[in-house]
């Protein structure tokens, strides 16, 4: 318990940082009236956006938790609720800071380049600390009032339940909000564009477009509320799936249990510390590399982290050296522990140290590294990648878009080869507690990430709203230097969150096994790759992030149809728009784009959740209940195996696309106006609901699957007990 | 031996008919001198092409012969080279065939629609019934030599490693065909296209433009000879394939082993009967519905080849509901025949009937005309998926390209749900077995399929033809018509075979595990989704489409790029050529896209071949030879999952991006010239690769690393015994 107050000492602490730096933002100069007339336009479309959307998720959402309450009971409806709630705050709290922090971006950037850097950044701190500080308090609070005030038991069923039904909860705000705010940002983005700079033939964020406003908000909403639920979702799940994981395998810990279910809140609560002491490194130094600086406060975070994790490991664990879970005797009894799988031939060699864990926990930093210095190489305008697309550009938009469809599918093989990498080690290490280990480590660093990412659609704003109050060209200069490296960082995060994924998922998986002969010892589910059931699961789960991309991709195009139609009416109605005299009607556009995206999004959202449900019942119709178990699991590596690929190409592959534009608007290849700019546009186009709308919103589809996997499960077994 | 003959005979049938229909297409006009003129030096281009082509493959396959001499033995070694060399020759002929149709196609197309359809139908029925033939020939004819004069046993492991050697011949050089023909057609097209139509503004196949003869041999050696090539391999690695299962699984069939084993030529044999058939019904009847006198061809074949397979299966069988396979007492004793697992826990129900297999067969049969009605469906200009692309092309390039990768992800879902539900049925029905022979169906079919594609190239070159030698509008306007189902019929062979490689590599799946339990009966290789070196398998697995394809779009990009040059260069060189006072030099375009498509083909030609001996032997090093196979297994697997998905959305989205064009050329949308065509013009370069070159290159590649797992085992075998 005591391990558990210090996780949540160090949650409040990410709360203090959050308001205390708010204090400074907020205190920061708010420009002109213009401005902030401005500002209060984007403001305002956020809020009802948002307000909309959780009012629809609501629904949604009190529908799905009287299932749960029905199937499993009170202790895991609260965790869905708790889960629910803080991923909507989550994503509230990062809009809110981004559309104040914006307008006080362009003001500060106007006295300086590094003034400008510091506000937006710590803004982007703000954000980033209080999802990583919300989503361990959710589970500390959570998990210690169950074992506490609840009085149950720390492995029990209704502890775990709880905790699944809080990694539902976030998943499934955060699929609806990474989805209505992709599709919202990019409908609004891409119409915009293409009614106002090929159309109209005025410049981005120019006050005459009335879907300038729009694009804006889609900025917050989108890229700062929808990114932030969805980092809060994936943390909450991976630090959740490991506990769950500790739980489920480590059955005879005895007085070790406690502290080894803690150890993964710990390890989040200390990178906490050494996250906020990253983000006061985050400096220009004079010179104008924006990257540098972001390079150089994530090394210290990283850094310092090694011995944090370290010493909090062997407080918690005394020895480093004692084998964990006892011995191997009593471990082979039941089933293997560190695989959950029967041991049938041979007693397979079990014990792993606090060592080997802290080893995992390096490595989950370093696969952590190695994502962000790829994912850089592949979007950075420095590089090979990004170039090739630049100068495809000159022979036309065909040849644009197939190099960058060339490099977005090749984009996937360096991460998918760290991936494996780590699987091996970690597995090698210390079993399946050995990669749950590397994932929570990885999302430990999630305070400075988030910042890094949140930090881009300040900059974003702040450029806009320079444009559209008629500043001074500099500081638009300014901004657009700030923002150039929005591209990389926001690219970085989804990386970071997809290869996470793609381990935390393996975890979810051992869990579903694990319950699976928990709940069912009778059943004979066979895994194996040679049972077509299994193949049938690793086909069907393929598909679905294939039919979820298509989905997403429909919608923008959709929705930005829609923008483009208004606009055009609204210039055609009103002619004083275009000669300045009189001013677009810019909240009939944000309206617009609220509707469609709320209209769109409901039912690829819903796809994740009700799919292994009807493949787990159709299979058992057809061929029996432990058919439908083996292709149901399948299932969820299906998902993750074809998620992955389409996840990492589609993000790391817009990224591309968007800063080839920007190194031909550099003067390269002609530069702005250019042919070869043209077909960059079309290509940054191309990758708006690539990178922004389907790509990222895999990852949540990801997990859902898998969750909803575990409490069918649990379901099923409640209702045959 | 009786049934061989039969088969043999039968695969007779087809070469006579194509010699007979080839004189009667030779021997119509050939058109004028200019026409004359023009056909000899898109034959000359052709010819020279594939002679430099086959000369580099000819080195590879040396190389590769010597190492399966080496590795496997004589009789392997032979039918590596039988199966290679036919696998050329099906390519030669089908390109010798087509640059001889297509100008007599453009005189015949002067005096009639029907007499078009008539004589490019006949030329590509010519290929498609050679090709057919060829490979049922190879099959038939290898076997009956083994087991004849060479003296060997039906089942015995030196014919099954004569089988895969065949195998892996066709299918090593129908991936460079693919891939090489792939590159240097759609380089040539793209190239065209970029400096022809956009740059200088002068139209499709215009005499002036010096890649438009390159743009006509593309079609020749891409669409004709390298998907002759593919469909060769196609063929002979799943009747082969299903022979091998035969003698792998059903070891207690006694005097039954040879009629089951020849029984999957009897099947393709009486097929061709049918094929044949069908030709004769691919008419107008009055109207100009092109595609509906396709449908009628096929129709009539697949109806006629229910009775004419059960035919033949009652005549190798006998009693159509007698249990094939003995006694379940004899087959339980190593393991499960159906499944090929150890039988562990209970005796599984094993038997199968004849009545079963002709069910099966019937599904095959069913999955050929879903994916061909499905393909029909995403890419036919009639529907909703086309018509939404040319929509979206009227707000731009990027809309255009957005939708039509929506549409590509989307129509990733119909045929994979067929091919599910194919799996459970078939393998319901007859187990592994059930699965091999609703593939050997499908396949059966592919003289009837290859002539609907082969027809595509013919037409699609008389109408560049008719068009270079300034013959009337009308002829121009009959070829584009019947060029207008050219799209659809290439997608529906692409759909077919990537289907039909989903249901064969299954099968070369399961020889690979039967193979493994053969040769190291002692491993304790575990394929279950638990073991985490099944899920290292599975990414790697899904990895390399990604990564392939990366290579293929990445390698037309580039000698596109040379093209435009080139025609630049000469452009600039010699102004006589627009003026069209001077002959551009059209033999140095093709001579260099010749060079660069065979400098392109061979490193991705090469990945499928060597990662899964470097996976294997990386994997052993690092955890042993148990989790070494493991890992190959799910790699294996990983493949079939990740390219499925790769190649039918790239081979559906490339046709119904072209079909956009298409449809808004027929006045839609504004027609030729407007702003949404030249939005199409872009989705339709940006589709070209991925429907020519990287995804139908897919199929043989999941091919060739299943093969190459499978010779990989038996040289370890060979190896240590």
């Amino acid at each position: 318990m005591n391990l558990l107050l210090i996780s949540i000492g160090l949650g409040l602490l990410a709360i203090v940082y959050g308001v205390v730096t708010s204090r400074q933002v907020l205190g920061a100069s708010a420009g002109n009236a213009r401005m902030q007339e401005i500002a209060a336009a984007i403001q305002e479309g956020a809020q009802a956006y948002l307000n909309r959307q959780y009012t629809t998720i609501a629904i949604v959402g009190v529908v799905v938790a009287a299932i749960v309450a029905f199937a499993l009971g009170t202790t895991a409806v609260i965790g869905f609720l708790t889960g629910a709630i803080l991923s909507g705050v989550a994503g509230y709290i990062g809009m809110n800071i981004s559309v104040r922090a914006n307008v006080r971006t362009a003001q500060a950037a106007s006295t300086g380049l590094q003034a400008g850097l510091t506000l937006a950044f710590r803004a982007g701190a703000i954000t980033g600390m209080l999802v990583a500080g919300l989503a361990l308090l959710a589970i500390a609070v959570f998990f210690a009032v169950m074992i506490g005030p609840m009085g149950l038991t720390a492995a029990s069923r209704e502890v775990i339940d709880g905790l699944v039904g809080l990694a539902f909860g976030a998943s499934l705000i955060s699929i609806f909000a990474r989805l209505g705010g992709g599709i919202f940002t990019k409908a609004a983005d891409v119409g915009a564009d293409l009614v106002g700079k090929v159309e109209a033939g005025i410049p981005e964020d120019d006050p005459r477009n009335p879907a300038v406003i729009a694009d804006n908000v889609g900025d917050n909403v989108g890229d700062c509320a929808g990114m932030a639920a969805d980092l809060f979702e994936t943390y909450v799940v991976t630090v959740g799936a490991t506990m769950v994981l500790t739980a489920l395998l480590l059955t005879g810990l005895g007085d070790m249990l406690l502290p080894m279910m803690a150890l993964p809140l710990l390890v989040g609560g200390v990178c906490i510390v050494t996250s906020i002491l990253g983000t006061y490194f985050v400096r220009l130094g004079g010179g104008t590399n924006v990257m540098g600086a972001m390079y150089k406060g994530f090394i210290v975070t990283a850094v310092t982290s090694i011995p944090a994790i370290y010493a909090v490991m062997t407080y918690a664990l005394g020895d480093m050296g004692a084998v964990i879970g006892g011995t191997n005797e009593t471990l082979t009894e039941a089933f293997d522990p560190v695989t959950g799988r029967a041991v049938v031939q041979e007693t397979v060699s079990l014990g792993f140290t606090g060592m080997d864990l802290f080893l995992c926990a390096l490595l989950g930093l370093a696969i952590t590294g190695l994502i962000i210095w790829i994912t850089e190489y592949y979007t950075g305008t420095k590089y090979r990648p990004v170039r090739s697309i630049a100068k495809a550009s000159e022979t036309g938009h065909g040849t644009n878009v197939i190099q960058g469809l060339a490099i977005s599918l090749e984009s996937t093989a360096l991460p998918t080869l760290v991936i494996v990498a780590g699987i091996i080690i970690a597995y090698g290490l210390a079993g399946l507690m050995g990669i749950a280990y590397a994932a929570t480590a990885m999302l430990a660093l999630a305070g400075m990430v988030v910042a890094l990412d949140a930090y881009g659609p300040v900059t974003d704003n702040a450029g806009g709203i320079a444009e559209m109050a008629g500043l001074d060209d500099s500081v638009r200069e300014k901004t657009d230097l700030l923002d150039a490296v929005g591209n990389t960082t926001k690219a970085v995060t989804k990386g970071y969150a997809i290869g996470s994924a793609g381990l935390g998922a393996l975890v979810l998986f051992a869990a579903y096994t694990t319950d699976l002969r928990t709940f069912f010892p009778d059943a004979n589910v066979d895994f194996s790759l040679e049972n077509p059931f299994v193949i049938v699961g690793l086909l069907l789960g393929a598909l679905l992030p294939y039919l979820f991309g298509a989905m997403g991709m429909t919608a923008v195009g959709r929705a930005a149809g829609d923008v483009v139609l208004d606009v055009r009416n609204q210039f055609r109605d009103n002619p004083g728009i275009m000669a300045g005299t009189s001013k677009p009607d810019y909240a009939r556009t944000v309206d617009l784009v609220t509707k469609a995206a709320i209209k769109e999004m409901i039912i690829p959202s819903l796809l994740p959740v009700l799919a292994p449900v009807v493949v787990y019942f159709v299979i058992t119709a057809i061929a029996g209940q432990d058919n439908g178990f083996a292709a149901l699991g399948a299932l969820l590596l299906g998902v993750i195996v074809g998620g992955l690929f389409v996840a990492l190409s589609m993000t790391a592959g817009g990224g591309a696309w968007d800063n080839a534009k920007k190194y031909i608007e550099d003067g390269h290849h002609g530069g702005k106006g250019s042919e070869a700019h043209k077909a960059a546009v079309t290509g940054d186009t191309v990758g708006d609901p690539y990178k922004d709308t389907a790509g990222p919103a895999v990852n949540p589809m990801i997990k859902i699957t898998n969750i909803v996997a575990l409490l069918l499960l649990a379901a099923l077994a409640h209702g045959a007990g």
